[in-house]
């Protein structure tokens, strides 16, 4: 079997085994807090991971456009959770389309949103689910306030071809308490409205280790968790042994005693800093500092390490943020330690609308 | 025609007429000045722009991958600048498949490169031309003064296979002195060596303007002139009525009286943020400011803005960085003012080796 260093670069490897761990881990801890697993595949964009998390006991999977949500469905996956406010008939006709094949449920934060909704789907031998989107702190999409939960909530019983499903959120890293109060609070304000929510979806990595904090919580819906990298260690949702996702970069030049340019710049790591110092962390070199990229250069400080890579050398790098890496490559390889299983395509990848 | 507004989002929009525009005006900017054109071609990704910008005068193109220049030689572009250090077994293959083709020069700035270009070269009936990479101030590759320029001048030279072809830079953004006076320097001493380049390649949009005061260039490569962008404008090489690229995006939420969510998010518009406040400019609400992304996600706060979009709204805005939004989208859509003339395929996006 052909050696990771055998690859031309910059190439995105993922390690299989730390994978496997990884999806294993997740769910066993969702598993012995009677929590549901619906992992969102943004991270990888590859049917096959979707399938082995569903194998080891996902109740389906989230995605964050239709377009991903094709390809999964495509591939075979029965369950699927869009967690986005579905605008436009071009979309609506879609997603209509996808609602005849499969089990989908969407969300919604505004009154528009379900006007547009139940016109296309008032009729429907099923109707659609439609959960709601709670701000909970994050500042993006989402009722502002529980009461706004409820009277979105009413809508949507109330208009035809749709069904209230339950409520979601993606919550602001590190605020687990506030999160889990919010929901607590619309939880009961739907309960006492007649509208008990069936499934209340909390997400994100960074805090998936407290979901079961979230007492009004049902499902999870945890992402980078499959790869790991480097701002989750950081914010200590795993550590570097858990990162599955590197990317393999070469050095090109060695301009200066104390800077090397390696063949991966914005186009492999992408510009995410995610609050970091440097974009990525060099797993042979965790001295040097990536401190600036260009769009095909990665420009590397030296100046902290005591040996330095030469011209030709390859270097592993855990980037910021998985998920974005995995939208930059046709192809991704599979690797189990140092050796290749298989270089495959990213189904899902560049799914923009 | 379709009018633009009835795309679904997110969409690249490209209007051709301020793209003929740009070309025209650089192109007539380098003529008047006796400088020849190299464009890069990393900002459009369209063999049929390169084309245009070579009917309207330029000698031929700049590439930064071997896959892109494998596109646009399929595409039929003969004269093809890769300035870079081409280095392993793979690489040097598909390189010497393309010296077989067309015109093709790259660079180096290490004695290693060059020896892996000459064992690959040796023996060939053409030699490859190969210029010395200058760092004239931006800090990322290049040898580091016009002696050592010399010194790799020579090397190239005297290896089997290789020609020297001269300098290449790419320089600091706002240091056109000091560019020119390193240039002119490296090639006052090549001259005295007895290798004085007949090439002297100097690059970027954000100085173009400026292009001519840098005597001992021979060559100019912009790339981002074509589309321009916001970072180019925030640096005076062009102003918005030059943009031609847009990012078509649709209000998805209204979560409060200030704050507006778009369908584009760093997956459509990335995270460079060059220095800048905002993560591009929306053309009917110049006051907004976008103040972060997720990837599906772009968050924005209109409390400047006197009127405000609403739900269902389409927006058009412009980018930070126009090139890295044309590696993030499988198609664009080809614009003459509102109108829809065509989507097409951008052939060379993703090529990342």
């Amino acid at each position: 079997m052909t050696d990771i260093n055998e690859l031309d670069t910059p190439a995105v490897l993922i390690d299989l085994d730390r994978v496997e761990a990884n999806l294993s881990r997740v769910q066993a801890y969702a598993d012995s807090h009677g929590l549901k697993l619906r992992p969102h595949i943004k991270t990888h964009k590859l049917p096959r991971f979707a399938k082995r998390a569903i194998a080891l006991g996902a109740v389906g999977i989230t995605v964050q456009k239709l377009g991903e949500a094709e390809v999964f469905a495509d591939a075979g996956i029965s369950d699927i959770f869009l967690p986005y406010n579905i605008i436009g008939p071009a979309k609506l006709a879609r997603l209509k389309a996808l609602h005849g094949r499969i089990r989908i449920a969407v969300t919604t934060d505004s009154a528009e949103t379900v006007e547009g909704l139940s016109r296309t789907f008032a009729g429907s031998a099923t109707p659609l689910t439609v959960l709601v989107e709670c701000d909970t702190g994050m500042g993006r999409c989402g009722v502002q306030s529980p009461a706004a939960a409820v009277a979105l909530a009413e809508k949507i019983a109330n208009s035809p071809g749709l069904a209230f499903g339950g409520l979601m959120t993606y919550p602001a890293a590190g605020q687990v308490e506030a999160n889990a109060a919010w929901l607590a609070a619309a939880k009961q304000a739907l309960t006492e409205a007649g509208l008990p929510p069936s499934v209340v979806s909390n997400g994100g990595t960074p805090d998936m280790w407290r979901a079961h904090e979230v007492a009004a919580a049902t499902e999870h819906r945890p992402g980078t968790y499959i790869y790991m990298d480097r701002s989750q260690v950081a914010r200590g949702a795993g550590t570097f042994d858990d990162c599955a996702l590197t990317v393999l970069a070469t050095v090109v030049s060695r301009p200066t005693e104390d800077r090397a340019i390696v063949d991966a710049g914005s186009k492999a790591l992408t510009s995410d800093l995610l609050g970091m110092t440097g974009f990525g962390l060099i797993l042979a070199y965790p001295e040097a500092v990536i401190t600036g990229l260009s769009e095909e250069h990665g420009t590397i400080d030296l100046s902290a390490c005591a040996s330095k890579p030469k011209i030709g050398d390859k270097l592993r790098i855990i980037p910021n943020h998985a998920c974005v890496v995995s939208n930059l490559f046709d192809r991704v390889t599979l690797i189990s330690g140092e050796r290749v299983v298989e270089t495959v395509a990213v189904d899902a990848r560049g799914r923009v609308d």
